[in-house]
């Protein structure tokens, strides 16, 4: 036995492999999960195995690694978030989204933070020597809307678009600002005296990481969609270009200190259309279904991992700091949200009701980013406390809340999310009006987003298509492909439908008949050939090669006298053949 | 910049894009593959970055790691190579190809081995210190046929199906001989006194090596297969279970000291057909693609860290030694082919001709496999002989008998695989033949290959199939899938060419008429609405309504009298549409 060669990809397998089963296994139970959040049902399995290892070990499990968490779990899932984001919502939106992540992230870092330090003044519970820096390097690590969290309970309980879109945009696009406060407190609060000089550097550090986060992904995005032009010989790599750059903008913006998923999110949106129409369909779909694989493990071993490292030796528990800490989250992100959606709903028409606010307020949910946040701290006296302060928000979010906020938005009637796709019509108004709107914005001379968007689209396909697809000459509307799209999957559907009626005829008398497959030959053998002149039989017999042995007969003569081989050509048989079958349908 | 940190994923996948890139750049000039195989180029690619490492860091650039190799690399292409093994014609020449395997191989270790020591003994050579024990060890990892380099340049010359079979399926379980005899020379080589237990001892590990390979492999692939039935309600984590298990029986059996090769083989074998019935035809695509993809990525890996690792200072070079290995490994492999076909042509109606032997000799190329196990030696003063003489043997057979295995075929005429798929006509006779067969060995008492394949069959229809598969109640035959799958295939080609027909009106008609992209407002505008009420386009309109707006006219005037939502059923209308379209064909 040779276990230490092959222990690291062993266990990263068999990890893989427990969360993979462990999905299955919630899944065979449908009632399972209409109830709990999947999330919560992994961070359980989580805290039992931590619970196992922690009783057999006799010691701590080990710990997730932050380095694993930031490196190779998170980035599938937010490429995932990024490619499969609803473009239009997020842009109608794009205002609002960042005026949370920003402002609103901000307000409940300082919120937070200052509240805490007004905690830790009061004697009796024993907390003096933690400093304001300190408790404002938690609140930026602590007030940080976890996009992994968010999407596992919203992807289940189907609010409508735009709730959705604000709620998860906002958990994506806090990252550049955690960033920026978090590095900025760690660095002050390594720092003798802090000067006002740091403080405009952090201001003006905070644009760089977004706007570079931003301009790193989309030259990332741009070279992918370049790359994919010059595939057509090997379509078998083709959806590896899309993981590959995706990743190293990531990784690039990481190595420079910029926000890494503002990164991989302006790759993932930049490359979608052009790698879209530049590779081939079954490279999409794999393209599709690996990303949603990936970003699913991912997920799942995040929240097992979180599970596990909860138990163990390395918290410090202090009830007052613990229990305001979780007050304080709910009391500033309720209040950020209601004064700030005041000062949105003031100027757009169409409003955030009371409703959607609470629930944005509500789907706040903490999760495994402040988790590896805190335990990436330089080590303090009182690491122990932030851990377990950490521990006990993230659990309290995604437990209490992850498990009441769908309960919650039944018992609200929160505006659902549309079941049907939209219809070609209602796309086609939906395009005419942007048009207008964009025709009344330019006469008119104000700079609206319609203004913005058409002038983004001009630049699209004047200059930007030209040089990413690979057949721009003829560049293909989005009404055109979807109706090719949806002519694929009606023949598709037909041909299946067609087999779906024959089936029960189908097998059975191809078996008997034709194939005698050794188990049927037995059964054959055993009946004594009793039903092969069976009246019945022969009449499905005939039915079946009269529907679907078409033209025997007339290319059965016409072979002997004068065989044009363009008589019968197949694509015009095979055609006949289609409608002859729908017809008997 | 903080490198240090991203250094890791981020260094692989620079190299995983340079594999796709130099991949994407021999395609785009069509020329060059046809005449140089791709395995060639890209050693090509890798001398050349190995000089440019060496030339600026002036030290020997980074060797490949065998733990590396053999634990990531090496896995994908073959679970690629067994999952897409042709089984029958694999199964028709398991004798021809295991003789190959164990008895060619083990003649090519001794043989070489031997001869390599008579050269030791000549003086004038100076190198009576490397014993017959290392020549042996030498010769075991010097005699096994490469199947990375195999398949590379197999693929690209389409000789036929039995040939291709038997060299590639020889340099597959080859695996099993050469991990037992390089092991066994390798601790024989440590042992002061070998006893004539220990030489036994190793004619029973090889049993246990390769049977225990496939016990190992098997069970995963069963263990997949079982896994498949539960994932209905969550297609989307289906292809992980392929790859995870297969790695895991790679690994395990790695673990166990039993040969990885066979084991993953084995598994990827038996678990094909069920996972297919069990997974949806996107998750399948997935698996097919991906499979694809990343052996596709890992055999372009393999060949460039060949091509880096040959440059550098860990070579001796013994004209006489390397010279003579060269030779020697032709004329054993030559003399092997030769004397074990005799054998088999004595047993076999369909012979193997000698053209074919000569393909078979000629095509044992070595590569990476090799490679790395000469570096896996133990240290000892000879070693860099070894590694210089395998570096040679290597690129003489990729370089000279890859380059000029394709001329020969043509050249010698050797037959071709066929072009066409076999028609559903002749693999209804193939089937029927082989229950004949079956019949006829079963009455005449000779338990021959018909015999056992039929009883194999038995049981897997009566046992293993409702164990592994989801709808086990109606196992649908093969040609019953066949069928379905073509008819799927025909609807795709009916709507795409359905496509194609209309395509050039309709993009145009659609932009200009009803989406008014802003390009298209543009061009609009500039040309002043000229075109707008041109007869032409209007009559173009009239007869795009008339084929595509079906049934408008019907369902117009009946939906204010009496809407009966029964009356225009969506699946009904969009069959006639269908139908009206071919028609209109």
């Amino acid at each position: 036995l040779d276990y230490q060669h092959v222990q690291v990809p062993f266990e990263i397998t068999l990890w893989i492999m427990l969360a993979s089963l462990a999905k299955i296994g919630f899944h065979l139970y449908n009632k399972l999960p209409s109830v709990v959040p999947e999330s919560c049902l992994l961070i359980f399995v989580g805290l039992i195995m931590g619970g196992i290892i922690y009783g057999l070990n006799d010691r701590s499990p080990p710990v997730m690694d932050s380095d694993i968490f930031f490196l190779y779990l998170l980035p599938p899932i937010v490429l995932d978030a990024g490619y499969f984001m609803p473009s239009r919502p997020f842009f109608e939106n794009i205002g609002t989204i960042l005026l949370y992540a920003v402002v609103g992230t901000i307000w409940n870092v300082f919120g937070i933070g200052f509240s805490l330090y007004g905690i830790c003044q009061v004697k009796a519970f024993q907390l003096q020597d933690v400093s304001l820096l300190h408790n404002l390097l938690f609140g930026s690590l602590i007030a940080a809307v976890d996009p992994v969290a968010v999407l596992a309970v919203f992807e289940e309980i189907h609010v409508n678009e735009k709730l959705h879109i604000l709620v998860f945009g906002e958990s994506l696009l806090n990252d550049a600002v955690t960033v920026v406060l978090y590095k900025l407190f760690r660095s002050f609060c390594e720092m003798p005296t802090i000067k006002s000089v740091d403080v405009f550097a952090g201001v003006g550090q905070f644009f760089v990481v977004g706007l570079g986060g931003i301009l790193v992904g989309l030259s990332f995005g741009f070279t992918a969609a370049f790359t994919t032009r010059f595939t057509k010989d090997i379509r078998v790599i083709e959806p590896l270009f899309v993981f590959l750059y995706s990743y190293l903008s990531y990784l690039t913006a990481e190595m420079f200190h910029l926000s890494g998923i503002v990164a991989i999110i302006s790759c993932a949106m930049g490359m979608k259309r052009y790698v879209e129409a530049n590779i081939s369909l079954k490279s999409h779909t794999t393209v599709k279904y690996f990303m949603k694989m990936w970003s699913s493990v991912s997920d799942t071993l995040i929240f097992i991992f979180l599970g596990v490292s909860t138990i163990g030796e390395n918290h410090e528990w202090n009830w007052p700091y613990i229990c305001f800490t979780v007050i304080f989250c709910l009391i500033w992100r309720a209040l950020g949200v209601l004064v700030l959606t005041f000062f949105v709903n003031r100027f757009h028409v169409n409003t955030i009701t009371s409703k959607d606010q609470f629930i944005i307020a509500y789907g706040g949910l903490r999760g495994a980013i402040c988790f590896s946040l805190v335990f990436l701290l330089p080590d303090f006296h009182r690491k122990k406390l932030f851990i377990a302060a950490t521990t006990v928000v993230i659990l309290f979010t995604v437990f209490i809340q992850g498990m009441t906020i769908r309960p919650l938005v039944d018992l609200l009637a929160v505006k659902r999310k549309r079941e049907s796709a939209p219809t070609v019509g209602e796309q086609i108004h939906i395009r005419f009006l942007d048009h207008l709107l964009a025709g009344i914005e330019d006469i008119s001379g104000h700079w609206g987003q319609y203004y913005w968007k058409d002038k983004l689209e001009y630049f699209n396909s004047k200059y930007l298509q030209k040089i990413l697809l690979r057949e721009y000459d003829q560049p293909k509307s989005s009404i055109v492909l979807l109706y090719e799209k949806l002519e694929r999957k009606h023949a598709i559907e037909l041909a299946q439908a067609g087999q779906l009626a024959h089936g029960p005829a189908h097998p059975s008398f191809l078996c008997s008949a034709f194939l005698c497959s050794s188990s049927d030959r037995t059964v054959i053998t055993d009946q004594k050939l009793e039903d092969t002149p069976n009246p019945e039989v022969l009449d499905n017999m005939q039915e079946i090669l009269a529907r679907n042995l078409y033209r025997i007969r007339r290319t059965g003569p016409a072979y002997n006298r004068h065989t044009l081989p363009g008589d019968s050509e197949p694509t015009e048989r095979a055609k006949e053949i289609l409608i002859l079958r729908h017809k008997s349908l």
